[in-house]
């Protein structure tokens, strides 16, 4: 492809061998490659485009907050955009669903809040383990890798990772046997060699792991489990957050309520890095700058992130809007399954999935959707999980568009 | 103050304690308060706002990108603002000084591209150790704290911090001893129980250690050193790259050439979150996907990243406007010196401090400069440095003011 | 007790507080008070006297040895002494098995041995993870401590205990499940976030654990798990080896060939500290003096170990005797288990327990026991397992005296 | 050599490849080969044999203990034995030197004390990181291996060793800089990146590194620098106690009361395998049974170590004669430095050396030293440093015999 990438960017690059072409445009449910080739985008940004690309309503806010001079970058110090987005933050998410917690401002990724829930559940608890689970991804600074389970990525750490002891996922062994059957026996049994753990951290739906969901009993259970035996229950829902799985907090489902969670990605509304990590009040024992970061306001970010939260967390039609497609793309997912020997539908909501037992196949898939101008981004261990992550607010037409693409690209693979 | 923040943002906020209003808008080297009153910013965002707040030229370009709906969200998707971006950095940093790096986009922040690097210092030697130096700041994240030397951030990791040494600063013991002298030996001795170290990692100024500059000879040393015994050097030049203190990279001025370099804070040109780690390119042994990072393509900073380019770095103007603004801070910090026992004049370029003995002090300098409307932060281990870092861009008029206000701040604590 | 006792040793002293009295003498299965109450030794020195107190025979070469001022202290130099004890381990021990094993002789304590296991198993395969079991004991020195469950001994270490991760042993879960069904799928997913390990440490009887045995078709598919991944398998059999179970060593049953073997306790014959590591010869892979400890050359000892070796294993009496002896104190077990809800009959050899639901039980019957002049530990986390551990060398007559004692103990505790 | 040895001892052999001869008889200060040929012995066990080989008043005592049948193995059981050993330490050793320390038996080996010591000192602190010093030697488990410097040794451990730092030992800089500069410093500024250390560990002359011996005064300043900054002074005296520099304590000459003391090697009198932790009494905060070692109850080396104490300890003569001795042998060594280019003389008491700046040197007088049947080990982390330790107990003749085979060794290599 372009010289200028190959010849000067890192060979860590990725996703633009995945998609050999250049990009240069976005609006809603589309990216437009430079020669003017639209391009329906089932992949969102991995997650951080919930809203759509350069959603029209989100623009004109930033589109003024630029041309006003509101201030664009902050720190920690209070402005009024950051002001209006805590406010928007506690009326539309906390207050209606009864949450009291802290926010902070991490840094303006998603590694940035995990560190900081587990630097804050260490200080807590005075504990240093960590427990995480089979194909969890957490992100790639130090903290967040060594709870992360993808060995590849683990690997280049040049380090060994250590504090952190992986727990089988929901399902992992397919049903067969009790929840938490192995934690549960492991931190009762005080032989069991288990370093007492500070807190456990999930995803109630592992993204990258392979879209692997958990059931609400489980994470019912996860949380009863904590409180047993004094873990807190951090939930990363940088990915799974902000409406992906239908309502806005992917735990809302299974009615627990976790001590830590992580938000990142459509946070910020627009695309722009944003994260913040809610903390329950009590647990607010950080002293003033014992975690910092330079661009954790940033104050645009503040902007679109206070209009899409008064746009969409008004009221629960996108929540609703999410289930239905999700429910039209679960439907044409079965049809495949049916169809297809060692094809599985995964997920729920909007974060769905086609595994494959043949690790080859979600591949090829995916560069057959890119020939059929669809971006089709794959997940799990061996990249064997087809993703289908679509902006929540793509059209019904969008939506089914999308989906003949992928029926037609699975045919063209399996026949 | 403001009632949201101290009911809902955790009590790890700390910069709206130090400057307790609330700002609404940026220009230039003003931030206003939101009751509209000016205050002259001689902190611009910790090194992020070289170019100023809202930097017109920068501004004008960012509106247009997203008026014309450019790409906003592009993790590391090829799109013609990162094609312009890269082909700016090659035209008008790499080519004119002779540096063959390759560009890896490792997430936004400072810590992300100093996470990457200490990552690949590791998978390249197959080292697990990294010398850092006393009164090092290189970040939040897990990694990057291991090789930070403040004791109450270090503190919040809740883990030990391990695989990292610190090592004496230039001039740690007023220049007494010679350079190198402990850390040499303990390299040549096989009996030291130093482990080996895959790499050095050091800031030519240290700003949030206290204004602490080495000289060029003193990194010149270290650079034959890590040659010497097959450490890798790393310059993380987060806040004191893109022009602080004179040319672009601050080890310029040395004549040496890192062997990665972290850049973050300033690159994105307008204030917005943008990192890039440049590594030799016989170095650039990651693999596809090994790192990666939801927001490393930023693509809005990529435009503004390369207008700042173009406008600053086409040409000696800013660098040599930024050693004679710098020498005009020197002279007056210098007369505070002579005329204060304990007061000590510290840095170069436009990373100035002023030192006390007396801890207390520059805490109550800051104070006292908010209270006139400039902003100042302080620095150091026991924040005992007053820190001086106004945008590269302002005016001798507001300079001029800025020191007259620093002067009489001075005066106002010490009489 | 004495008070020099409790004025000058550390608070850490632990049998002289399990049973209070000065011991004096000892011959045989019995020690003597100073006040010349014999107890009969149901305990054998943890499993260093399997051959019983001050065995006459090795007592008769020890005297000779000393007399004749053979070397006492010889580190790693060749002496007569320790070729002797080389040449019968080669004759009596290795050669008869076909085993093909290089002699380490690491400092004279099974911790010792266990850490130059641990270091190889590093070394050899360039991994740092260590897998272990639930309950496992190997150690109390650091590397030794971190693959030890105990969790009161881990707490002892006042760091964290890292790069072992524990997984189920045996019968964990009362046999509901299928064997390595946590560990193999953790093995085998790319995603688990298990480091690769290095080695798996097993003791094929967990002593300390609470007499915990595993199946032979559990250690053989450990045996093919450990081929399958590149992960070497090291049998910990300083208590259990030396015939404790039967044969000489604890895996011959399961008809596995350890990679490297611990061995310690016994094997010294009289109860000095002496410890050997046994490693599959292709992986003696050390550098001279890479490992080495002062006391590892322990003289005396090659000269009892040599003895005990030629008279206890030259043919299959011992063990033939342990094994019916084992029958004897299976049968009364199983009785005792019968008679009482929540007693369970444990181990087997002369590695016996008797497990109690309720955790108070076992010290009871232990203290029971040593009124009546019996001497019984207890093991398992909770210290909920009685552990019959007589000398191999005991008479028919001593054995039914002791389980008479245990039954009549049993009987005053429980009714 | 030897065929089983080399067909059978794993390559990690060393000593035996250093003298190529099978030694058979030993007695006071000579070692028989088993030809029947005579070594004078000015290595004494690495320091495990001050009192010589089979020291004749010890043995009959030892014989008579195994002969009457006292208890052989103990653990930690209350014993007749023990007792003693007890009370004599107290009235001759902790008593006369107002010594009020608690006795820890924590295995029979160098390493498990300080193993013990490093873990009692982090559990009394609640800090993690320990402060070692360059070249020292503290055994091979791998607590103590983090603190060793031999990189060669350290190497060996697979894993990253962390959790201490290395300072420079006394005189590492030839006395041009200050002591403790760097150190002080470190500890004082709360940037300085340095864990707060829970204790230092310190050889107050370093046997195996070389024969470097540290002034009183420097042992005093750091003594008052661990009471400043709250670090326990742990003395590892395991090779320089019992009298090897001249009184009992290698620490006595500088009038310090370290907090923790390692004993082992001669503490048992005759080379057996024994080891005691000495615990200022207000800091024994050991649980019972939190640490523990299955030989920690050498019952006959307490006999031994007890008749030792009153034979050797009960005046002043030994440590006269230690120091007669010692200055004889700096005498010899002052000519051969005065007399041979890059020759240093080395140590105090009868911990002496012979350094030689050609590495290679004396690593041939060792080699020369044997063909004359003079048994002389190397030291230091090239092996550049001739350790010359003689029982203390040798007599003038044999002295002067050893001395005059050294100067002829060296004459012999150097010309």
């Amino acid at each position: 492809m372009n010289d200028i990438f190959s010849a000067l960017e890192s060979e860590v690059r990725s996703y633009s061998r995945t998609w050999p072409t250049t990009f240069d445009r976005a609006q809603g449910s589309y990216l437009y490659s430079e020669d003017g080739k639209p391009y329906l985008d089932f992949f969102a940004g991995a997650g951080a485009l919930n809203y759509g690309h350069n959603n029209p309503a989100l623009k004109r806010k930033l589109l003024e907050y630029i041309e006003r001079d509101g201030v664009t970058h902050g720190l920690d110090q209070a402005t009024v955009a950051k002001r209006e987005f805590l406010e928007t933050l506690d009326e539309k998410l906390l207050k209606p669903r009864g949450l009291d917690y802290k926010v902070q401002f991490p840094g303006p990724t998603g590694t940035n809040s995990v560190e900081s829930a587990l630097k804050l559940a260490r200080k807590i608890t005075g504990r240093e383990s960590i427990i995480s689970f089979t194909n969890a991804f957490h992100g790639m600074t130090l903290g967040s890798l060594s709870v992360t389970g993808n060995s590849m990525k683990r690997g280049g750490a040049g380090i060994p990772l250590v504090h952190a002891t992986p727990m089988p996922y929901d399902n992992y062994f397919d049903g067969q046997f009790p929840d938490f059957l192995y934690f549960e026996r492991l931190l009762a049994d005080s032989g069991s060699g288990l370093n007492e753990p500070a807190a456990v951290i999930v995803e109630t739906l592992q993204g990258e792991g392979g879209i692997n969901s958990s059931r609400p009993e489980w994470l019912r259970g996860l949380r009863e489990l904590c409180d047993k035996h004094g873990m807190l229950l951090i939930v990363d829902d940088v990915q799974m957050g902000c409406g992906r799985t239908g309502p806005f907090f992917s735990f809302e489902q299974a009615g627990i309520t976790p001590d830590i969670v992580c938000l990142s990605k459509s946070i910020g509304g627009y695309g722009s890095p944003l994260a913040i990590t809610l903390i329950k009040s009590e647990l607010d024992v950080w002293e003033p700058g014992e975690h910092n970061g330079t661009f954790r306001g940033n104050n645009p970010a503040f902007v679109t992130a206070s209009e899409a939260l008064r746009l969409y967390w008004s009221d629960d039609e996108l929540e609703k809007g999410t289930l239905a497609k999700g429910e039209r793309v679960g439907k044409v997912l079965s049809d495949i399954e049916d169809k297809y020997e060692g094809a599985v539908s995964k997920g729920r909501g909007l974060a769905r999935g086609l595994g494959f037992e043949d690790v080859e196949v979600a591949g090829k898939i995916s560069k057959a959707a890119f020939e059929r101008q669809l971006i089709l981004e794959t997940a799990g261990p061996k990249d064997e999980v087809v993703k289908i992550m679509p902006p929540l607010t793509l059209s019904d037409e969008e939506l089914d568009q999308g989906l003949h693409i992928i029926t037609e690209s699975v045919q063209s693979v399996l026949g």
